[in-house]
């Protein structure tokens, strides 16, 4: 059973880090907002029209044509969910954390492998999201359009030839959909171009974010960059302008880190060993400074000089070390130190079986 | 032949940590001012005199009567040795810094085991030292007065009834002698008794200095300890006195050492194993952060927290960051720079043939 997995694993396939450009691009996301013809946006829904709504995702869910793509699909309430395996679908970034209020109207749809989710009353009635490891845009929103299709042979889409999808909010009017990468940008960060480098991708339309989406703080030096504009633009359009625009940072980020690579090894060599010396030992650790050592010893693996501690290892730590699966993992409420104790415990005994 | 043998290597005999409370105390150190009647003490003396004096001490090194004692100590001018070697006989304590100064003039006389040290015409003619691991003042003060004793058969002492042995400062009338423990103080700092502690030695008459003695500052939490008294108290009263002060501070350093595994275990921990991981892995290393980590992690072998590495390997990596061996070990100048890169290296090395 699918959800049994997702919520007993820190695992998803995203994490795997072997999508093309890897060394940068963490993950590639798409997104598609839809919504229900005839029925109020979510936000005006009372508790039995929220019922339906759900209810007819889950027949359409069973009305697949393209059993590969939906036959994995499950959905559940989320008030079948406990508080911290909630938690746990926001830190793997299978779900926003606004999916969380009012979490008893609201469902989730997951396909097995979590590459497909889908909120289900979130601020539109579907959020259809895709999330692949590597910079896989195109074959993101190939998945998408796909299980979107599929959907619409059952479900009936507000939609305006004029408009195009419409949404909740004036911003997703159009194509509903939001693209966007996850980057690793330690070599801009610690040269200093990365100001300057942001202020030129905001220029260009796009938005720029931290870890887990809009309002929240750049941990890690990863930077969610997304287009900002869903109308007046095809979908192609909107993907292949941020792929555009995530080949030229991922070119700058290059040049930064050869620049580190030949002008301070041993300067960089440091920090990325100081980084695995301590979360080998570490015996309290918050999640602020491993988030900033995961990245010090991500920047080891991309320019090579570490090998000990896979990618995928790291990306499958920074939500293990989230208080929603440290708590589930102890199986008790736990305060602040307790947490932190335990990260380090848990980050020591991942790092114990590899090389030294 | 000895100082080949004490220039080529950082090890001396009191590294090697097996003393009574060598927990606390790294070494016990004893020395006595000695002149030689006749001949001005030594800021006065020309190059023939300053000549003189050595070789009267040469003489009297022939003149053995305790082969075991006075046997294995030779001597040398210390323009015969390098600048480099000059200086390393300084870091490994077994001269002043001030020998350095005209150094054309002056000698040193070496036994084997460096226990014994005798610096000709630093601010007297004769300082004879001894240094042992551990608490043992009344032993080390024992091997001085047997070799002072021996050369006091050859030599003429300028000796007043009076006052007792007749010095260069005034501060050393009488006795002629200094004794001083080096102590690690660690648990006093970490819980903020140190200043109380210390404040308490001064008014008992102490005087409390850094590692390399007077002038210098503490690093490492190393804290030396010595008496501030030459005349009016028999040497007997100087070291009983200088021993049960110690034993006091052994007393509080024990507590407050207690006191942190007791009530912030992960906390002490924490701070132990990153210290370990630090030099396990950094690639860059000023002597300061080295010396702030070995204290760390000597603490950690103090309260059977770790058991890595020895405590007589820290003692010799002491030395051995410091950059004549540094410089030595090279073959070549250094900038600082390339120091902290070597220091790191030499460190790491030590660390790698070790269980982690």
């Amino acid at each position: 059973m699918s959800f049994k997995n997702t919520l007993n694993s820190a695992h998803s396939k995203w994490m795997d880090a072997e999508g093309p450009e890897a060394d940068i691009v963490l993950s590639s996301r798409v997104r598609v907002a839809r919504n229900l013809a005839g029925i109020p946006f979510p936000h005006l829904l009372d508790a039995q029209k929220s019922e339906d709504v759900i209810h007819a995702v889950r027949l359409a869910l069973v009305n697949k044509e393209e059993p590969e793509l939906l036959g994995g699909l499950e959905i559940s309430g989320l008030g079948e969910l406990s508080p911290l395996d909630r938690q746990l679908l926001v830190d793997k970034h299978l779900i926003s954390p606004d999916l969380l209020k009012n979490f008893q109207s609201k469902a989730v749809v997951l396909r097995e492998d979590e590459v497909v989710s889908i909120m289900v009353n979130e601020e539109d009635h579907l959020r259809i999201q895709c999330l692949l490891p590597g910079l896989q845009l195109k074959e993101a929103w190939d998945i998408i359009n796909r299980v979107d299709d599929d959907l619409e042979k059952t479900l009936d889409y507000a939609f305006s030839e004029k408009l195009g999808y419409l949404t909740s909010c004036p911003t997703n009017v159009g194509t509903g959909m939001r693209a966007s990468v996850m980057l690793h940008l330690p070599g801009l960060k610690i040269t200093k171009h990365l100001g300057g480098v942001l202020g030129t991708i905001v220029k260009l339309g796009m938005t720029v974010r931290g870890l887990y989406g809009e309002g929240t703080e750049a941990v890690g030096d990863l930077f969610q960059v997304s287009n900002q504009i869903t109308l007046g633009q095809s979908e192609e359009e909107i993907i292949n302008n941020l792929e555009s625009i995530t080949r030229q940072i991922l070119t700058q980020e290059h040049a930064a880190r050869n620049a580190l690579y030949n002008d301070r090894r041993e300067v960089i060599e440091d920090r990325i060993y100081r980084a695995y010396g301590a979360l080998r030992y570490a015996r309290v650790l918050t999640s602020e400074e491993a988030m900033r050592l995961f990245s010090d010893l991500r920047l080891g693996l991309e320019l090579k000089m570490i090998s000990a501690v896979p990618a995928r290892v790291l990306n499958e730590l920074m939500v293990k070390i989230r208080p929603a699966f440290l708590i589930k993992s102890a199986g008790r409420e736990l305060s602040g130190y307790q947490r932190d104790v335990l990260r380090a415990d848990l980050v020591r005994k991942e790092f114990e079986g590899l090389p030294c």
